[in-house]
């Protein structure tokens, strides 16, 4: 039961939104902007790093709807999703992507925990500043979503495919609010 | 030294920031909404809430601008906020902000930290879902902006007196950018 009255069957981050048009707002075009505008991350990797820091978060409903929206952009199976989630650095993924996860999993523990090492390893490789700042902002930004959404323990459908069937609609739909 | 080239003098926050426009106007509309539009709960509040999450995340630049707005909006003297970053139970605030501090050190450590029993708490004393709401939501937030602060590396004038001096003009200037 989500702690505060929120409207039924409306899943994860969608409840708290529904009742609150004014956050919602400024929080979807923030959104859009920085997972699906214009970057030279594609949009399946920025989901995949929003992935794997809310499966660090243990946050169910933000794991696996976006680990659902990156493996639709990334065009692989869940099951290459969940073994990125498991050990990125061993996984099928190139140098630039783990450089880039391996900062993000830091700024989920905290914003001090990322190093000096790892961007000199991430700007040696040829990671350039706006992809570490996006790297951060995006995990960042999860910190919050995942707290947001299960701080209030709002409702999510336990069924994994519910999220992997809906993931080209929203992919398709994007972040921002109708207006 | 900050991990991406930032302009020089602009701390905390404001350096990202002002190289990123596209993400600055969504995400002060989100902060001006969050934490100045019309609540139940004070401005000088909602800044100690992100002032004590803030201290929770070590992150000294916003621990100590939000601490000098947050004690302009309450006029007190710093020493008072930091009797509340230290031990916000003992401190002489009301039982209500004690309940709602308490759900925010809670999120700070992760949304699934949140307990029935503390909503349960917040409720009877007369806390309402949309400051239940709000508290939660302020607190994921300034997870989200500390690691975006500390991420990165930003430069923060290590004299507190900066942001006591700076406060009264922070609060006329409000969080939204000039458009």
């Amino acid at each position: 039961m989500p702690y505060i009255s929120l409207p039924e069957g409306v899943p994860g981050i969608r409840g708290p939104l529904s009742i609150r048009p004014d956050i919602a707002k400024p929080l979807s075009e923030f959104t859009e902007t920085l997972m699906r505008g214009e970057n030279s991350l594609s949009r399946g990797e920025r989901e995949l790093i929003a992935t794997v820091v809310s499966s660090l978060n243990d946050c169910f409903y933000c794991e696996n709807s976006h680990g659902g929206v990156a493996q639709h952009y990334l065009q692989c199976d869940i099951a290459f999703i969940d073994r990125v989630k498991e050990d990125f650095l061993s996984a099928d993924i190139s140098d630039k992507m783990k450089s880039l996860l391996s900062i993000a999993a830091s700024v989920q523990r905290g914003g001090k925990y990322v190093t000096e090492a790892q961007i000199e390893k991430a700007k040696s490789i040829g990671v350039t500043d706006r992809e570490i700042h996006d790297t951060v902002l995006i995990a960042a930004a999860f910190c919050m979503f995942n707290r947001y959404v299960d701080g209030l323990n709002t409702w999510a459908p336990a069924d994994r495919s519910f999220y992997i069937d809906r993931a080209k609609h929203a992919a398709e739909l994007g972040y921002k609010m109708e207006s």
